[in-house]
């Protein structure tokens, strides 16, 4: 019964933890899920987590995040360090950690017990996948995956917004000035720890890593100059390049105070959005029922003015 | 002191509905600043509501909507109605009730003490134009305007809502079919009872009517056939046969019962933003308080977990 659909998360987290997968799925449908379900599953993973680390990748579609993170995790697997991967897809109505469209490219993944990879979707619940998110990571970390990869799949305000949460921040361009552009307008240029500039096989490759150098010259206010990483995902070019360049922005972040800054300034943020969703279930709880009614009717007879019932309702 | 800064909104709702335009000024600054001054002026407002109509215009920037409304102001003027206007700026920096920019327009208007114009602006506040708007309207309406023109600037999101929340909304096009194009993908098909195709003067105006007459065509779901007007605002032009458009809607809005359903509907709107607006200040409150400290020092020593805390801070 460890993993049947309405275990325990406490059974579900022991499973998880002892290799099963599907209780791992479980836990993490509970989360997306958001409520009580998310709560009960933050519960019980809250004293294991804290050592995994988070890497966001994000850039425009077609960039080949998702053959990058495929080649990226084949190259951590190498280095025989357990890996998650949550690809972030807000507008997919598919969810349920299925290994969906993109996500076939890792199917070479599929196999390997220290590799777990998790489509999560909104189910149409605006900013939950702000909350979800994080909670999803943790409930990685606490299973053990020392590494977290979030990839999103594309630059919407949300998935720019998570992906930039991370300890380190990839930004996936491809050669050609558009894109440098782009990513400029999206705010990706702010987030970037490490620039990749993709299908670097293809022309204006040389200049899109000047653009870009350029542009990073131009940026103040932070120790760390993003570095610029040439790859060919498709082959696999340029991926341990890029898993050097995370580690070493991690060595950087952790000796200069960054990494803990940031993680401070997640964790308010988390607080932030998790008291703001309660908020939110408590006002849709108030707006069904039998006070509201009579709220909303005080006003339509003028015996009570819109700021006062709402007062009303609240207290 | 009836006009004086820190009169109570009784005292300046008094002076104002004698004609005291320096007392309206303030009550609609402090409904501007949202929060316990909006509310102090809404316990004294609302006895007094429910009398004025409310008319939405929107449209592309440069459409000549300032000009228009100006012209119909003119227009209503003369059938002796009291008028004010709100004139939506969501990125003006300034406020205050200035004319401002495009205000410069309504200048024939200031001396005459039946019409009252003022330009809002957010303050910031992201969403709380859609509060302070209607509690905007509702202080004209009090002090005995009988017609509250509601002009937005662009046709932002918000800006679109608020010129939709109106008795009759009216959506101001140009000549040329980028403009209907534009109309329809900003979703004002939807919410337009009359459509005014001004600066009628320009050479597409004749295809720009048929294209938006073919548009209107395929609307469904309302018995109202939204008008097609034609106006050269600068000269006046069509300004008579809009007025007369407006109330023909207003007729057929009454009789049909459109009238009251919409303005059910808002009342809900406004219901629901007032009391998000409070919980989002208690939010505020809370995250700089003591309580908020110690529960993210818990969630940063694993002491407690983030869904625990944030319901821990809401109890």
């Amino acid at each position: 019964m460890t993993s049947s659909a309405d275990a325990e998360p406490a059974t579900l987290l022991d499973a998880a933890r002892s290799g099963d997968r599907s209780a791992l799925a479980r836990l993490l449908s509970k989360v997306e899920r958001g409520g009580a379900e998310a709560r009960s599953v933050s519960e019980v993973t809250h004293e294991l987590v804290g050592r995994a680390t988070t890497v966001g990748i994000t850039g425009a579609p077609g960039a080949g995040k998702s053959t990058l993170t495929s080649s990226l995790v084949r190259e951590m697997r190498s280095s025989d360090v357990a890996v998650g991967v949550l690809a972030i897809d807000p507008s997919s109505p598919f969810t349920g950690g299925a290994i969906l469209g993109d996500r076939v490219r890792m199917d070479e993944h599929v196999l390997d017990d220290d590799v777990f990879i998790r489509s999560m979707a909104t189910r149409g619940h605006l900013g939950g996948l702000s909350v979800a998110v994080p909670d999803a990571a943790r409930v990685l970390d606490a299973v053990g995956m020392e590494w977290v990869l979030i990839e999103t799949v594309g630059v919407g305000q949300v998935e720019v917004e998570i992906a930039g949460e991370a300890d380190t921040t990839i930004v996936v361009v491809n050669p050609g000035w558009g894109d440098t552009v782009q990513a400029n307008k999206a705010g990706l240029m702010e987030i970037a720890d490490i620039f990749v500039v993709n299908k670097a096989d293809r022309a204006g490759v040389d200049e899109t890593v000047s653009d870009l150098e350029r542009m990073l010259s131009l940026r103040s206010g932070s120790e760390w100059r993003p570095l610029v990483i040439r790859t060919i995902a498709t082959e696999g070019v340029g991926a341990s390049q890029l898993w050097e360049a995370i580690q070493q922005h991690g060595e950087w972040s952790r000796s200069s105070g960054e990494f803990e800054r940031r993680r401070t300034v997640r964790r308010e943020q988390e607080l932030r959005r998790i008291v703001n969703s309660l908020m939110a279930a408590r006002v849709e709880e108030l707006a069904s029922g039998e006070a509201w009614r009579r709220a909303s009717d005080d006003i339509a007879a003028l015996r009570l003015d819109p700021w006062a019932a709402a007062n009303g309702l609240l207290d």
